[in-house]
């Protein structure tokens, strides 16, 4: 029984503030750090990274199309090879600061709509992919489960690793309900936490039509931009270390 | 009788060309190349380390304030700490893409107006030895010599290498003369080659005064965004050949 | 027999240069300038402006998704209360500097990957027709023909105009051949000007398949950026005008 | 007795907050809004323009350097022709915004390292009123007293409007006490409140010696981005009022 926690950090950028990347850090196992482009001043991530090389928190590079004005949130159709190149850059700027500071990237995890994307379109998961193997084929990519991204890593021989997220709800066939549906988030703090422990205990979430679902996650996803984020993180870690889960991070 | 030459490259952004790399890094030794603040976008980038490499051209970081509508070419009060960062991000991602592409950063050189303000500001000069440090300390500073920069590296025990200018004149100080003088800058071909030939050859070069100046440069900076750059350069790198001196990088 | 031809002008950023904007402004009578978002520094565009008024040159807002990297050629999914404030503030600012040198902004041309966008798509268009709307309703928007956004602009009251592609091949039902396609582009200057003259004058071009088709076109888009682009909208200006065509904006 | 109160909004960019500008707007009689080269997106000045309008809040174009990074508060050399530019295109945008929501740019004032430039720098404050100049000289600038831009200003006939701040210790002379020094900042919010009403209703402040130092303010400046901001603006709008000082915009 083994769970790593991930959020993504770093998202600062000049004095705009966003989440408390030191509380955060004294949660989390893993941190998704933002490399730039569409969060994270060089002078924030150097910080993240100091931050969690102190507390042993691994390091991933959060990596995103080019939209600091739209928070990476913003689908692109960004042609293959640029996008590789991007997405190259950004794993190359945030692993040098990460090892300046003694530590290192040691995963990759796509932010926002480049994220939904992967996970849909082979096209932009194997500009991913791609990046990942220039750079350092052993580093692992963290996605949900059965996405394109998911099937053109296993190509490339490079290693995925699945999340699952204790405040969305589920279908039954596995997938995240969409956020506009009612009941797609979770909101009391209690019922996450339980939700968590099930994941990380059992392996398995209740879909929003009662079933039970496997989930398969070697990592569950908090969020710490929002108020009581960081309330509700801790919470989740305190029911998995109180239910006998180890939280660990999964590099 | 050795001698570098260095050129700006990588300078090209999206559709905006400027500068012709290939046919600059078939005559120069080392490569300055943009990471993304002043210029470069991260494919123009990621083809000019994949060319210097081809080549065994030496690729060098050359790092900038982040100022694309100015072209690095403003002065700006950046604080120190931040300009660290900023820095260490630059440097961090080149030498990602290069050694994704078979090769490294060997160098750091400041552009514009960063170049200037640490050749004179001691902080400034600081920001950017102390990056270097961060990230690799034996990386060579490629700047004027008798500045700030080689100050303040020195006593971090960073190596510092000296480059001249072959089309700017010398005050009989050893100092460029500044640009807006008459006859600041050599034009003539012919002259502008034979001056490289004897900064090369015999380390001096006659300052507008007519005093012989020495220079004492490991390497000769040549431009290459401007019309007949890339003749310029050849007619410099062939005349120094011609000479008997060896073109050949630094590091 | 009356026709305006437009181009894409004011498009050069900091240092990076794109087109020849008093070149072309000699040629056109309607200078579609670039609002910042995908190119165009304020001085460029004051500039632009100026030499627009003084050649007596109609100034239209070339406004884009804010993508400077990819010079607006990615789509993106903005949500359209977020398009039409980006809209807006680019009309407002090009209209502003227009005024400030003697001119105004008479029409807005969407740029790029946003034109094709609301050429297909109700939402943006609508979006960018909002914009319109919302500074004055009385601009014409210029874009193709039987497009989601004439159909929403109608609706709305805001006029429209049309434009036709001398140098681009059409199918028999009046669409451009897509651009992947084998003789997608004209690229003989002697036929481009002929299909000019006949798109002027009779109001038709022969389609890929031979047919003749209807363009029903006020305005004929001649390129800038692309070499020998300044002699072909000069061949085609003077093929409309020996022709008999009057050259004329249509504000 | 007469005292505008004016403060920076439309500040957040993208998902990043920054102040309450609803909060403020009720409090306020001048709002400086950000123009989008240090804050401010398109549609976060849209709202808050129309917020403006529904109070009968003055708007004013708080111009600045291209420093989204930096938030405006490096000084950067920027060529005059090019920061007059930048200045124009940024009254524009927000100026048409303004007017499409039923309002208009009333003001111009300059942001944070520009704001300190241009008291100082005759040839900086050049650039900012020939903007002005060029797009309305009847539009105010609001700065310090005594500075570089208003005597420019003067000479241009563009009129001036002086602004103090509450919260800042004054010298004798009745410069501010530079914000590195003990007690440069008055944090007591009766303090701050008493020291508004004495600058409204007997143009005066007690300077750092304990000497009456006449400020001549028409308007003071409360800020909107720290926690209690709103609270201490409230707070010395209600004992300007309660003094019987009237409230309202100097335009």
């Amino acid at each position: 029984m083994l769970i790593d926690l991930n959020a993504d950090l770093g998202e600062s950028f000049g004095v705009y503030r966003l989440g408390d990347d030191e509380a955060l850090l004294d949660i989390v196992t893993s941190a998704n750090l933002a490399c730039g482009f569409h969060a994270g001043d060089p002078l924030t991530i150097r910080r993240a990274c100091a931050a969690a090389v102190d507390r042993g928190v691994a390091i991933g590079a959060q990596v995103s199309y080019r939209d600091l004005a739209g928070f990476g949130r913003r689908e692109m159709e960004v042609p293959p090879e640029e996008l590789c190149a991007e997405i190259l850059y950004q794993i190359a700027a945030v692993d040098g600061i990460a090892r300046a500071m003694g530590g290192r990237v040691s995963y990759v995890k796509p932010h926002g709509a480049l994220y939904n994307r992967v996970c849909r379109d082979p096209g932009q998961a194997e500009a991913l992919v791609a990046a990942v193997v220039d750079y350092d084929a052993r580093l692992p990519v963290l996605t949900l489960p059965h996405s394109a991204v998911h099937r053109v890593a296993a190509e490339a021989q490079v290693t995925t690793v699945t999340e699952a997220f204790a405040d969305r709800a589920y279908t039954s066939g596995g997938a995240l309900v969409p956020r506009g549906r009612p009941g797609a988030v979770v909101t009391d703090p209690a019922e996450v936490a339980a939700r968590a422990v099930r994941m990380a205990a059992e392996g398995v979430v209740v879909a929003e039509d009662g079933s039970e679902v496997a989930v398969g996650a070697r990592s569950i996803c908090v969020h710490g931009d929002t108020p009581g984020a960081v309330a509700l993180a801790r919470a989740v870690r305190d029911a998995l270390t109180g239910a006998g889960v180890t939280v660990m991070a999964f590099t």
